[in-house]
């Protein structure tokens, strides 16, 4: 089924959601970060991951700086619509540290 | 690299981190939920994925009434802590829908 951007519900955590980034073709996790309704319309508008920072209030797309960007081959929305998956193609590794992903520590 | 339980950032959301689930034999995404130190403790502790429910304000474990408890082979970390994925294999479908996962709508 489909759903609609005005079916989001963005204000159970006070106007974001959380994505999951995952690789569309390994099903590799690669980040778990947040979005906005503007950073979810400017993810769909240029095909490419956008996201609200929390820590630093504001619209960042990745790669923006990197060039390690995203492309977002398809949007998958949660049974209560308070969660997203964004399906990607990543061109280069997820993390900050230059790890493949995000998720490279275990929990002891 | 292995982290402590004291190492995870419960405070940046309020107690709470979110948890990514994910089937650990398929990688398929099975849920977004939140746990908090308390339901990290007790899914260390009994092997099976407990959560904090926000909208209950209550502990939980999947499958406490329907039976399809989820046995948790790992937990992983992410780069700044505030963030987990439980790699479980479950006993059956993830979703209160009883669909197998709780993605199953895509954004038009």
């Amino acid at each position: 089924m489909e759903k609609k951007i005005d079916e989001i519900d963005f204000e159970k955590a006070g106007g974001i959601v959380p994505v999951i980034v995952q690789d569309n073709n390994t099903h590799e996790v690669l980040t778990l970060a947040y979005s906005n309704r503007e950073s979810l319309e400017l993810t769909r508008k240029t095909g490419l991951s956008w996201f609200w920072s929390r820590s630093r209030s504001k619209l960042w797309q990745k790669g923006e700086e990197s060039g390690n960007t995203q492309q977002v081959k398809k949007i998958l929305v949660d049974c209560d619509q308070d969660a997203l998956i964004y399906l990607v193609e990543p061109s280069g590794p997820a993390c900050h540290t230059g790890e493949r992903n995000c998720f490279h520590h275990s929990l002891l």
